[in-house]
């Protein structure tokens, strides 16, 4: 796009999705959460529906990646659970902390499951980016192929959330990552913990399940 | 809450939500898949913060269950899976199947890990759900204490997807049930298995738990 072929051009354009991102975060927060009047969300749906149509104006085609991203480069802004442009991720912020990663999130009411609590496939969700993550920052990033999630507690919502991986083992291109949802306030107590396997594609197994996006 | 204390008013309710739910789910594809000019996202943003406004004037608390549902009844509007009030719920839609479940739905641009295909997170979420629907339907309502999912390959967007679940044992308060994702056009290969363990609350656990919300 030429619009963002100059480096000030993909910053604005990266600063407006993020900006997006937040918005509909903030909508859906309030959307999910609301009692308001009926008449207010039938006002709701069609003011966002205005605002819906513009987009849909120009949109990317199925193996077409977003303009603002940098695939190679790690640059995913619409990640459902790390992306500051997706309507979905909380988004869970993570960093290396030694060999393994460190996530932190807070869930609203979207993300809700039993009554207060998440969704048990959003802490699945969670903890499969958590240990690809890993996975990637030790070198060896691969595709997931096995993510066994144990449930001690349930997770609460509205409440900080500390995320942990660590790569437990490497076994050719197989890598075996573990690990853990937790209160921020409690570190040391195990809501959720998982066991993820990721696996390195082989160049010829990348090109038939990215040639269409790779070009 | 007055309004909805007729039947009338709770039917207009539930569509009204529904149709929110049905223009979030648009605005999300589209400003997911968008490529408009940078201007447009800022537009859009604002559109997005004035719609939010007035449904964040009156929300429900922490442990508030949303006036339009139904908790004992089971109508979770807002599930993140099923609900069609739901943001981010595909929405799944799962009946029974003999002693089983199938489910249907598909994936937009928002559901998207890998380029072109879903977030192994999110076939994660959507099997929770399947295989608690199983546990409910075949009489043994739980939580859910373990899933473990195994990913033979990538699940695509924008392409009909068929879920099943069937209970494969119960024992006591425990249910395990499993369950598979394929396409509709191709049910006989397995993209994503899982299997989950649930299980049934005491009493005491169950006050715990959700006391707040159930008062």
């Amino acid at each position: 796009m030429s619009e963002i072929e100059n480096g000030h051009g993909l910053k604005r354009r990266r600063e407006a999705i993020t900006g997006l991102g937040d918005a509909l975060r903030l909508l859906i927060e309030q959307a999910t959460a609301t009692e308001a009047p009926t008449e207010e969300l039938l006002r709701a749906a069609e003011l966002i529906r205005r605002a819906a149509a513009p987009l849909g104006e120009r949109v990317r085609g199925r193996f077409e990646t977003a303009a603002a991203d940098d695939l190679l480069g790690g640059v995913r802004l619409y990640n459902p659970v790390t992306g500051a442009g997706s309507a979905f991720a909380p988004p869970l912020e993570i960093h290396r902390d030694g060999d393994g990663a460190v996530g932190t999130c807070t869930l609203g009411r979207a993300f809700e499951g039993p009554p207060s609590f998440a969704h048990g496939g959003v802490s699945a969700m969670l903890l499969d980016q958590m240990l690809g993550y890993a996975a990637g920052a030790a070198g060896h990033p691969g595709m997931t192929v096995r993510l066994d999630t144990g449930y001690r507690r349930p997770v609460p919502l509205y409440t900080p959330l500390r995320l942990t991986a660590r790569v437990a083992g490497i076994d050719g291109r197989r890598v075996t990552v573990t690990g853990t949802i937790t209160t921020a306030a409690e570190p040391g107590d195990v809501l959720v913990e998982a066991t993820g396997v990721f696996v390195a594609l082989r160049a010829e197994q990348a090109r038939r399940l990215f040639g269409p996006v790779l070009g």
